[in-house]
């Protein structure tokens, strides 16, 4: 019997490289990847604040699907796959809006906010409307934000909420608000976007604004340096100890999370031009303490809690070759814009930083295309790449 | 040996549902579709008052295929595939136009208006011209209707013919013209485009315009009772028993077909905005009698004929994912615009439903591309799309 | 064991008809072209003076290939894959340039004119730097006319250049300079792209400029009669006897190659609108003999050669059903614009007929897409085109 294309492809990996051409073209791997990772793994849907009322909604959208994500008469959260179980069609067409009731738009079958089969015209007596209601994805909140996970057994979560809740609470995850959402579209297959967030090699060459601002753009020796000299100067209480059960290195049947904070730039204070303050401070923040906190959960959704805001990161496939990054803005509920914060001074470092990501990832996917790429040897500085790498063969495989 | 994906996707089919996702996305099954229907199937190509003249031609087009729809010398409409025996290039580059022959604008060979090649310049003396006529479709016309098929052994429609002869005749069939053709691009498979059009269950959540016109949009007992009234006031004598030779219930041989007539809403004579008459009366038709007619001929040709006009509907593929619905509205051919009707008022019931429809069926495309879409039961009033899924079924086997 | 697709229609090919229509549209045999053709013959890459200093470059691209040709530090040319050794990004993101060295934007790995890795930041002590040069495609000039061969083992180019000296030497190959270059997409497959430039029988119907100044549009017959008179008339030592190694017929291990000389109509001295002179001789040609030249090597690299400038054609697949045509315009290095040549006049014959044979190819492309399209039968006008199939069927089964 003939192995497969993907894991003849799989099999052939050499540790320490970078992938081969197949991983980043190929359809057959692409619908793998759908399978087994974005119907597997939790991701970054989107936040409470966006959906204050019951009957609120708004659609997370990837690859082939649209999830409607919305708040039921007794204020929970859920989400519901966007398909009528009648014929199939898209039951919200807007992205977002408030409503009584799910009803399609073909032929009105009408679904509550629970997901139920609330009415269906005409059906035959032995029609079950119990058996019709809207397929469900799982749903947890990290304070304010909410994951999905379209697994049919979705990989635990608690271990990670129990481990950072304090983090969470000292930043108040609870008690912030979502003030600007922006997408980035990229003409190339997604593991070249989120490989490109995994690692700081191309910072010191391709990111002069956050390099003026991150010590992580540093070589790694001096970075260091930098660390220890931040830890000893360190007064409050924000946690520094890291948690390392990302990609490979995740337990059995958790969801991989990363946790760690790094030094700023002397004299920097947040992740703004010229490192100034850029909001008031999250939660129970009491001072700036030129550090930064990296959050990371699930194999797409990546954090940098500043001590004046918080900025998501966020990879979605939508073809084999095309993805979407999408980029949030957090600050504390209670601070107003042109008051306690600008928009433009809040977003400006990680909207220049990942309209310059989007043009190197293009310009990497057509070198990847070329007969003449092979894998190249990855750096020191691509060691988290080398953990996403070591899962995603392993995840392919499943 | 192994089934074939379309084979397996094809006896996985559970009546009473819609079909599969598989249907409506793989290349494999649009493939096998081209050629065991559109390569099989009569359709309508157009009508004879779009070439009055010898040596007039317009364009018929869907998926791949060009076919020249031409007026011979002794006046008989053939069709002829647009396609040089040289080297394979299209010949006619204009959709309409009037030539004395059809020459080739690549090498100049020269086929006469009846198909055979009159010259090609140059060519060795063992070169046979009389096997290298344009290929022939098939022609048959219903009245002025021309309908075309590609296949070797086209299905017989002579039992049609017979059938509903005085029909045609008593709404004059070939004394109509075509005064309004246009096309609606749909970015979804053909199928769903047809499908909608063959059911009325979504008339009244749908289509409020068409639904305060005609009772096929009410509930079957409804209808019922409206229907009955109707017949039981009707004194004027169009044809209302009903043929249903259609999809899977046509005659061994013969190409389906399919004749009724169904009320309209209470004081309703005729497919416009309030119901007003559109234009002077088709053939011998005498009266408004608060009905329409359905006619059908093959699988994706279909009219509505009104007391004082006729519109036609045909659904043909482009691609797996695209297809094209053209309406065409007919009148009386002494009718004249501006005077007997009025070309907007004729037009506005059709291009607004079918706005509206190309609206449904690309949204649902869409749900049924999730991994989430699962085949959904059919209600009573989806009745003859279920006799278009079981014959579509059958096709794809052959 | 089954045959391959390819194989099966390379087998089923019938001698003295054009190709079947797999051969336009299939992916496989596109992949195989690309394999066993453009990564194994020489292509015109363009001309020694848009690289005049060293560290000048340009970017040569086809199908999913840039390739960077520049000029190092002594004066040689030579030719680099675009793709960095690391994770194999575009390394030159404009289409030209003048660089010190070849920096890749994304983590500044950095090559020398010679394609040496230079600097790769922070790689273990472990890392081979010598092994990570870029990837290097052959380069052979004729004259100022860059050649390029990304094979393993290129086919050899010394009987053309000995057989031939003399010619380059007279039309002065050494002393022209690119005045322009000019792109024309084109949607079809590329091999209805060259195989309309290898035939004259299209001329006279499709390109009445071209037919007014160049004999070849005539009938062989014709052709013949013209060729003998042009012969006798002839004074000048402008080589005529023709070489015909080309395709099918070229030597075991050494590129295609082929020349020969035409007559003008009478009157004409070169190929411009009335056939007036378009600019000073090329080399040490001396006066109008009412000839031109046609000089081709390798698959898809051609060039005329008037006595007075030279054209040169070349096609390049961009993906299966898309290529490219690139016209250049070369006249003798010492003519100025506006004195020696007007540009619009010296691009005037070229331009037109080109833009013409786009709309013919994309036409040929469409019917060839045709289920009725069938190969048909060659004119003896297509010998050349034949010589190129044969030749081709035997690549594909390399």
């Amino acid at each position: 019997m003939n192995k497969t294309y993907q894991l003849e492809l799989v099999d052939n990996y050499q540790p320490g490289y970078s992938l081969a051409q197949g991983f980043y073209k190929s359809d057959e791997i692409y619908q793998k990847e759908i399978n087994n990772i974005f119907l597997e793994n939790w991701m970054l849907a989107g936040h409470a604040s966006q959906i204050p009322e019951h009957g609120d909604f708004f659609l997370f959208e990837f690859d082939k699907e649209s999830v409607i994500i919305t708040r039921t008469k007794e204020g929970k959260i859920k989400a519901f796959l966007n398909v009528c179980r009648h014929r199939g069609s898209l039951i919200c067409l807007e992205k977002k809006g408030n409503v009584r009731a799910f009803t399609c738009p073909y032929h009105a079958w009408s679904y509550n906010l629970d997901g139920e089969l609330l009415a269906a015209r005409l059906m035959n007596d032995d029609f079950d409307k119990t058996a019709n209601g809207l397929h469900q994805a799982h749903v947890e909140c990290i304070g304010g934000l909410i994951f999905i996970s379209l697994a049919k057994d979705p990989l635990s979560l608690k271990s990670m909420q129990d481990d950072l809740k304090d983090t969470f609470d000292l930043f108040g995850f609870d008690r912030m608000k979502l003030v600007q959402q922006k997408s980035y579209p990229i003409n190339a297959n997604w593991k070249l976007a989120t490989e490109n967030y995994q690692e700081c090699y191309h910072c010191s060459p391709s990111h002069k604004e956050y390099s003026k601002i991150h010590a992580l753009a540093m070589s790694p020796s001096r970075l260091e340096r930098y660390r220890e000299a931040y830890l000893a100067s360190k007064t409050n209480t924000i946690r520094t100890t890291p948690v390392d059960l990302y990609f490979d290195l995740a337990n059995e049947g958790d969801e991989g999370y990363q946790y760690g904070r790094d030094p700023l730039l002397e004299g920097m204070k947040s992740g703004t031009n010229g490192g100034k303050a850029a909001s008031m401070f999250l939660g129970n923040v009491t001072d700036y303490d030129g550090g930064s906190s990296e959050f990371m959960v699930g194999p797409v959704s990546f954090f940098l809690i500043y001590n004046d805001h918080m900025v998501g990161y966020r990879f979605l496939p939508l073809s084999v070759d095309t993805c979407v990054c999408d980029v949030f803005w957090f600050v504390h509920e209670d601070a107003e814009d042109g008051q306690d914060y600008n928009l433009d001074q809040l977003t400006w470092l990680w909207d220049v930083t990942t309209q310059a990501d989007e043009e190197i990832i293009v310009n990497n996917q057509k070198g990847v295309d070329s007969h003449f790429y092979s894998p190249g040897k990855l750096s020191e500085m691509e060691d988290f790449q080398q953990n996403f790498l070591n899962w995603y063969l392993k995840a392919l495989k499943k």
